[in-house]
């Protein structure tokens, strides 16, 4: 199984009224949780796009238990649930310092050509990383 | 039914280097859809919050069939799915000037004391009024 | 003077703990603000990148007076206030529904060619439209 | 003269059409500059909220050089220009992995009493970490 552990610093930018996070900045937390396991496996999201391969969600769900604070130092367990050479999906488990669940979720990507907008298959280098570590 | 239509303007700012809306920005802009549904049954989310209720949202979901661009006037359908004194259904339907299918989504939310950060039951007001416009 | 008003609901996304709108979140209102200048204009910053002008900021100033609150319906007021063929800069007044002074800002912006990256002329049929409404 | 260097990885929801960090996105790595500077002289923003101080920005200014692109690793180096007990003004700089110079920025920021909403001197306390540092 894939499984990457990132940290991220909640920012005041992040908090509204309520004085937690806004429900919308975590699909922002999860885009850094896979970007940070992408890299971890010795690629980069960046590396994709530059060959030409853009990876956009076509799902997401959130399931929020407890909101994180501003200042909390939150810890992204991202983990590679499957993929075939269509489509990957994660999932993300977020806690705060002192352990608590924040909330999990789930993010569904596909591989598209930026030219033609239509979905391709993964590469194939991309294929062999995702497996070699599995 | 309780349903509402409401407009938005895609800003430059919710833009991604893909070309497209954020995948994280929808959640804001079904946001605005409630937002705007609750003031067209004649109250607002800030005279809930003024009132000592606050309104977190528990579950997203989001699924997405194409993406929104930039300056474009997107269509929100807002429709109050279910309602019980502990929590409230509401799903979103977003559609392009041509009327394409953009995303559909769904939250659920529940009420809360902002003192005590408790789970509450709604106003009997608010319930009364989700009642009338059912 | 070229001078246009528009109109814009603050969200909750908007809000940071403190209650108010983020002091990083009115540059996005400015944007608004000049994009439908452009509009009222007959033309929008949309047909320019179409073009192949993109038109960064370069510099931005805001002085803060009062804070935006959640759900105030804010008045942006946009001034064209100098353009050359090399540049153009806005003004930014912004006022609540009481209207009280929230704050004024100015932004300076450049066209630049897409491809290389290098500050351009402005098209001429943009001049001539800045010229004919001025 | 106090200073201090942070790191921040360029996210996906902080670019923009153009390619590019979006210009509204830099008050917030400008906040993140100022907070671990803070944090470094032994106290953090926090701390200061929870004992009823806020420190609304009243002025803003930022000069753009050359934008940041997805997945850089920035360096914000931030430095308290001056202080008075009435207020306190940062300047930023940022640079890219290979040393350029991305923008230049200032903020100047108050210190407010929560409840009145008005002005107040800055704790003793703080007045004395920020002398004994300088």
């Amino acid at each position: 199984m894939i499984e990457h552990i990132t940290k991220v610093r909640v920012r005041y930018a992040e908090t509204d009224k309520m004085g937690f996070v806004y429900y919308g900045n975590y699909p922002t937390y999860y885009e850094i949780g896979r970007t940070e396991l992408l890299r971890s496996l010795g690629s980069t999201y960046r590396k994709l796009e530059e060959e030409g391969v853009l990876m956009p969600v076509i799902n997401l769900q959130i399931q929020y238990k407890k909101p994180a604070q501003y200042d909390d130092f939150i810890t992204i367990k991202t983990v590679v649930k499957d993929f075939t050479p269509a489509r990957i999906t994660f999932t993300y488990t977020l806690f705060n310092e002192m352990d608590e669940l924040l909330n999990t979720g789930e993010t569904t990507l596909i591989f598209m050509n930026p030219s033609t907008m239509k979905p391709i298959r993964a590469p194939q280098w991309f294929l062999k990383l995702l497996k070699e570590k599995n």
